[in-house]
């Protein structure tokens, strides 16, 4: 043999090199096992309600054209920069468009089950959530939301109810939970007024703060809180609906998304690990009431937020799971319109300086002081003017936009000195909006026309905000959701799982398995 | 030393046994090495037109409802079956919406261009093409489509043209390309009668038969074809574009976009192997046309196609690499109406006979013995029916369908015994729509109203199909192509690299990459 050949101390070296190496790619090779069973220590799980493959691109397309960027392109939003992205649908038990309850019940459980449903079955059945069994596993544990913290999203994390509406009940099951960090909008009925229970009902704010909750609702008081004490942080500024403002609308008194997301991670973090659920709730609400400014400005929000646990990851990068996924689409919302053919001009949005709801208060004054038969629609040119940038052309406008030479219609913002002024058709309509906001008649008439026109919403602001998107080149053909499945964006150890195109539940199975380390 | 201890037969066993595992691990990490640094042998890249998410899940939705399935769901398309899901953004250099021409270049050679653009940079200079690459390193090349094959898509593979609209051009740079196999559509303009270039031209047939290409137009003579001659197959089934039929509307003279695929995997197999692009064209245009039935069939249609080559793939698992993409979206396709709330009705689209083309040519005969002042609803109310399965409802049934329970707008498929009439308002939109169409003066009217409402097309056939598809729960914002990006499937070695979010020209230069074997 060969090997006898050479000098004892020589054959021996060799082998001796041979084994070290053989023992490293054994080690490297059972290493490799090892962390693909290992489950990861910090677990977040972003949901964007209504948020899907157009809701993020059209963010992408107006960051782009806010910076004034000459040609067509876009300006990566983080969420879209992490390297696993995946295709997820959203139908639920009984109908190709969801609800948030059935989603959010796909997401926290892994099961499929009715629109409305909050974390139970098709039978009705309570389901474990995620976040449930990471509490188990002596994880804490954290939702945030920019809605109320009994909308369907973050409760099919924590309660178990035959109904999204069971709002009171929905909160008692937040103080039950013994999760560590609840963060963001309030409680839509804390006193239990709208619950069908019988008997006294004590406060669930009461409930939680017997269940060891300290209860914040003040900038001061929520960002003073300490590691150790479970916390429920409400913002101080809600609307009518408990939730958070929209971003574009501003927001001076409480916290951002993104803050709500880094006091968590502060509060959270601990030797166990956590799983962290933030939803943007608002991207939807923007959505159903087809206000793409207002979608735009929530989902940057929402990617804010995604930006901290990234800042976090970089950190800990071997121990952080981020997955960031949407419930369901929302308004049918598309990067294109009839009207404007093959071009875009998302630099009109720039000129939007408040949601559809900050114009509906804004209107709501004028119509303390006037009715239908006083209401001069002179008197909203300036407030449509101020919200939206959309110019009402004056005597002579209109023959001189007649008069100048057609844009280009098949480029991305061409020079168009009347681009956004209401030509003659969406002036007739603006007119008759404003006409039936003032006769406020159109929310319950009942009329199928009215419905699609302004979907139960302000007239005048939602037509408006369906004109100003479309002279940008955004359209929507719903006010409810759509079965337009939504992107997953993932990355930390384990994300390549959510490479692929499978379904809501499969994301949720995919998640306890890594939450489980199996 | 331990090791000294052990007997030396031993010690020598042991170190043997080391030696061979060593070997075999380096050995299989050079192998994967080896593999990651092969080019594949066989190559597909399939474009659909005009294919994105909204079309692709409108797909799996309706094979569910077809099948009858009573619970919402899908049936998975071959291509979203696909390991590899990425995501893709379409913009070209001077629009966020993209033509076929700018997209085409962009997937054909990596290259950002203008709308209209073939195989040809920003500043009109040929740029060579994934095809052409292939080709030079001594693959067969082949390219299908299912309309002109002189059109935007198929054209940037082969073809170097300052203008989309080239076409005489584009067919003699098709007898230049050197490629194997061209099939499907025809040449709009082989004559060169709309050519602008001077001086007599030979006709673009002759050209290629000059350069050494078979032309085949008959289905036996295209099906006899031997690998080793370079063969055009041109459909003898053509419509006024030189397409191929709608899918929808069934073509019994010609060969089927798979039948195409099959043809050319026999034409083009060989030790050096092939890259076969195989476009699916018709998607796009049903789009245009805010046809759902039209644009759903053509899709089932060019998945079908891909079904060839994974079965092909099947064969060479380790030699094939296929890569399914859009080129861009098309009408703003969502899969949700306003009119319908949560529901979903697609089983509706079963009644759907024959593509809005169908329908035109069928009024188009209509017309012939019937002008404006002749012709009489009534006529038409038969050949509604039976190409979109539409009722217009007769004495009593307007009052029937009030009267009727209200079907759970929250679920997929309710029993509607009414679903298919016209409501009120529908009845009044198609008669409107059938008396513009009589007329005939909506396509060049230049009101945007009537674009708006009916895209240049027959105006009571994209009424028609508006219809039916807000029924099904579809809906359109366009007929444009869109900005909203496509989604990209892949499988075979070396897909990985298409997961991800990234840019059309970067699937270019991916692909590109593959091909070079770097």
């Amino acid at each position: 043999m060969r090997r006898h050949a050479l000098p004892p101390f020589c054959a021996a070296a060799i082998n001796r090199v041979a084994w070290i190496v053989l023992a490293i790619l054994i080690l490297a090779a059972s290493q490799v096992h090892a962390d693909a069973g290992k489950s990861p220590k910090y677990v977040f799980l972003f949901i964007g309600d209504g948020l899907a493959m157009a809701q993020r691109s059209a963010a992408e397309y107006y960051l782009a054209a806010k910076d004034g960027k000459p040609e067509p392109g876009i300006v990566k939003l983080t969420m879209n920069q992490m390297p696993v992205q995946g295709m997820t649908t959203t139908y639920s038990l009984n109908s190709i468009i969801t609800d948030s309850g059935a989603a959010g019940t796909a997401l926290a459980s892994g099961v499929k089950s009715y629109n409305g449903a909050i974390g139970v079955d098709g039978a009705k059945q309570p389901v474990p959530t995620m976040a449930e069994k990471a509490r188990d596993k002596g994880m804490k544990v954290g939702v945030v939301s920019s809605v109320s913290l009994d909308h369907a999203t973050p409760a099919c994390f924590y309660a178990h109810q035959a109904s999204r509406n069971n709002y009171y009940e929905i909160a008692l099951d937040a103080a039950k939970s013994g999760f560590d960090y609840f963060g963001g909008g309030g409680f839509k009925d804390p006193a239990g007024k709208k619950s069908k229970a019988e008997g006294e009902k004590q406060n669930a704010m009461d409930v939680l703060k017997t269940a060891g909750y300290t209860v914040a609702d003040t900038r001061e008081a929520i960002l003073a809180a300490k590691p150790g004490a479970k916390l429920v942080a409400l913002n101080p500024e809600l609307d009518a609906d408990k939730a958070l403002p929209y971003a574009l609308d501003g927001d001076t008194k409480g916290l951002t998304l993104a803050e709500y997301t880094t006091k968590g991670i502060e509060l959270l973090d601990n030797p166990k690990g956590f799983f962290f659920m933030v939803e943007g709730g608002k991207i939807d609400w923007a959505c159903h009431a087809n206000d793409a400014g207002a979608a735009i400005s929530d989902t940057l929000a929402f990617d804010a937020a995604v930006a901290e646990a990234v800042a976090f990851a970089q950190k800990h990068p071997k121990e952080t799971l981020i997955v960031v996924t949407g419930d369901h689409e929302c308004g049918g919302m598309t990067l294109g319109f009839a009207g404007t053919r093959y071009g875009n001009y998302y630099d009109y949005l720039k000129g939007q300086k408040a949601s559809f709801e900050g114009f509906t208060a804004a209107l709501k004054e004028y119509k303390k002081t006037h009715d239908a038969a006083s209401a001069k629609f002179e008197d909203v040119i300036p407030m449509i003017k101020e919200t939206f940038g959309l110019v009402v052309p004056v005597e002579g406008d209109l023959e001189a936009m007649k008069a100048a030479p057609k844009p280009d219609e098949n480029v991305t913002s061409p020079a168009n000195p009347y681009g956004m002024y209401l030509r003659d058709f969406e002036l007739t309509a603006v007119k008759d909006a404003f006409a039936r906001s003032m006769q406020g008649d159109t929310e319950k008439s009942g009329n199928e026309m009215d419905y699609r026109a302004y979907g139960g919403y302000e007239p005048l602001a939602v037509t408006l905000t369906h004109i100003l998107d479309n002279k940008a080149g955004i359209a929507w053909t719903s006010y409810s959701h759509t079965g337009v499945p939504v992107v997953t964006s993932a990355v930390g150890p384990g994300s390549d799982v959510f490479a692929g195109y499978y379904d809501n539940t499969d994301l949720s199975k995919k998640l306890m398995t890594a939450l489980a380390g199996k």
